[in-house]
């Protein structure tokens, strides 16, 4: 598979100017500038105009700048000179008629400084331009995507084969991360969640020092990364022992809800609709103030990244994005359980990327003795 | 050592306000609300008055609130009312007079939402107010560090003694992390650099492939983390075959600007003064343009936070303070050396907290065969 076509891309964010009413923009977004120029580092931004790209770095990045991106025009400032002025002097000297920033990626500080800098000229904010390309991947991405697939779904075969009853959260969260990286993976994506009982009820639980044996849920929310960024994000809970019926009913409840939202996912589709169906089989069945996060995500070099599936969203489905659904249920102090896979929108319809078994059969461990 | 003081911190924030000209502020910085108030999640603010202390999140932190900050007030906004909505209502509701928010915490399109959805109540920009408290650290704190610094120290001294020629970057890397969290760290505080030869010539290199015996320079730059989130930052250079007599010069210069820096540090010292000792003594040796980035930073919750030392700095040390000191030469396509220590400032000068030796020939790596 071929390295990306850094310059498409931009070439794509300079036609996407003219609607956004700007003639130049500068990236700040340090996944945005990864995506349109294959540098690695950070604390660099890109001004891009139909005629003029300049990476802003400095010295720290200068070779490694040199190595992923030849081609680019880059200005390396030294350790006297603050970015906003580096940056202020280029546009001086750009004069671009309407320089637009992006205003999810400079803070209110950095913004200040800069229209100080660059006066009279004006800065207009701009919202999402990078982010709406990053939406859809393409084929290149998509592989990266399913090799990150893959280094998560290899660890967690590894750590279900390995499971024992004495383990602690910790000794699984390490164990997978490992076994992910002797599978390639740069590192986990992000920090992985397992969580057993009442850790599972935690939603954003950090992997503490409860035993396996504590609970018979065992909820684990972990991903892989690959060389070049790319992340995939997964959740199954697994079964330790014997449940209780509200356990198992809390486990298909989730699980129909996730089924159903995946099956109506297609370009046209509205992500507050798709939502909407797992919400309603969740409240339904009389969990519905249980689940109090939106229904998934894009991932790509971000673990959250555009699209977002919530109440809230007014985006549409569109061929390749790729997404989580990840409905849960959560019953603080007892347990929780979420499911969560990796779908790829496809022309007619949706292709679940992540294979790892979600019944509940499934999700029963035996144990040896 | 007892657990830090949540209230008496925030009561200090609260008596910065008359100066800052405020009556109250909104922290979203994530770090800044984990000083102040324990809670280590993220996406919530704290809305903080002499009268009122908010804590606004969302239902995944319920459970997780109850635990670490029981006498907070929390507001739990659910999936379908965003953040700006529910601190607004909150303004609203406490109509302070002239409320403050952190200008280098909220992204311009944040305080552009924030901002509509206030008026006509108008929000002041303010700068730093809880990181001025956070660089003075309290003995728990600084407790924090020191063990922060001991999972680090412990953590090298098993990749010192079990390194081998066939090495590479990536499994130095691998097997620090592990060992620190072996010794009860919960993860490496950031990602540690492991640098042969060339790669050790940038300063933000990512571990890869190269193995140790393709240069007799190999850097490391790593620290570890404490389950309470602080953080400690060393690099050291490791000599493991035959040096060049210039690879010799630049060690011996490095070390030589760092111990003079540290020598210089005291209460009332500048940190641009201290951070032109270092860069004079790396220019003296004719090296000034291999050496482009600031001489250190402070470090605590954050892995680089206020103080800076720089050229640009306009800060003095004061007691209590903790501040790497890593000068560096990179030279590009060669290699990079780096020498890093962790300095508390105290009443009648500075404290080391770091004893990784740091002479050349304690850096010299004998091998078996």
């Amino acid at each position: 598979m071929s390295e990306p076509n850094y310059s498409s891309r931009r070439s794509k964010l300079v036609r996407s100017f003219k609607s956004a009413g700007i003639d130049a923009l500068l990236v700040s977004g340090e996944s945005n500038v990864r995506y349109l120029t294959g540098f690695t580092g950070d604390s660099s931004w890109l001004y891009i105009s139909r005629n003029t790209t300049i990476l802003i770095s400095d010295s720290r990045y200068q070779t490694q700048l040199q190595d992923e991106c030849p081609d680019l025009d880059v200005d390396i400032r030294d350790a006297r000179k603050p970015m906003t002025e580096a940056v202020a002097a280029i546009i001086r000297s750009a004069s671009p008629r309407n320089p637009g920033f992006e205003s999810s990626h400079l803070t209110f500080e950095q913004y200040q400084t800069l229209a100080a800098a660059v006066d009279p000229v004006t800065l207009a904010p701009t919202s999402g331009l990078t982010e709406r390309l990053r939406e859809i991947k393409d084929k290149w991405e998509l592989q990266q995507i399913r090799d990150a697939v893959m280094f998560a779904e290899r660890g967690f075969a590894v750590v279900r084969s390995s499971l024992t009853h004495s383990q602690t959260e910790t000794e699984v969260r390490f164990l997978l991360e490992a076994a992910m990286r002797s599978f390639g993976a740069t590192g986990p994506g992000f920090e992985p969640i397992v969580g057993v009982g009442p850790t599972a009820a935690l939603p954003h639980a950090h992997a503490g020092s409860r035993q396996v044996s504590e609970s018979p849920i065992l909820l684990i929310d972990w991903g892989g990364e690959t060389q070049s960024g790319y992340r995939s994000d997964l959740t199954r809970v697994l079964v330790t022992g014997k449940v209780t019926k509200q356990m198992r009913t809390v486990y298909e409840t989730v699980l129909k809800a996730q089924q159903e939202a995946i099956k109506a996912i297609k370009p046209g589709a509205l992500c507050k609709d798709v939502d909407a169906i797992a919400r309603n089989i969740i409240a339904d069945a009389g969990f519905g103030k249980y689940f109090g996060h939106g229904l998934g995500h894009g991932i790509g070099l971000d673990i959250h990244e555009s699209t977002r599936m919530s109440p809230l969203s007014d985006q549409i489905f569109e061929p390749g994005m790729v997404i989580t659904v990840e409905p849960g249920i959560y019953l603080a102090g007892k347990f929780g359980v979420r499911i969560e896979d990796d779908i790829l929108v496809t022309r007619d319809g949706h292709e679940v990327l992540t294979s790892v078994p979600r019944e509940f059969d499934d999700a029963v461990v035996e144990f040896l003795a």
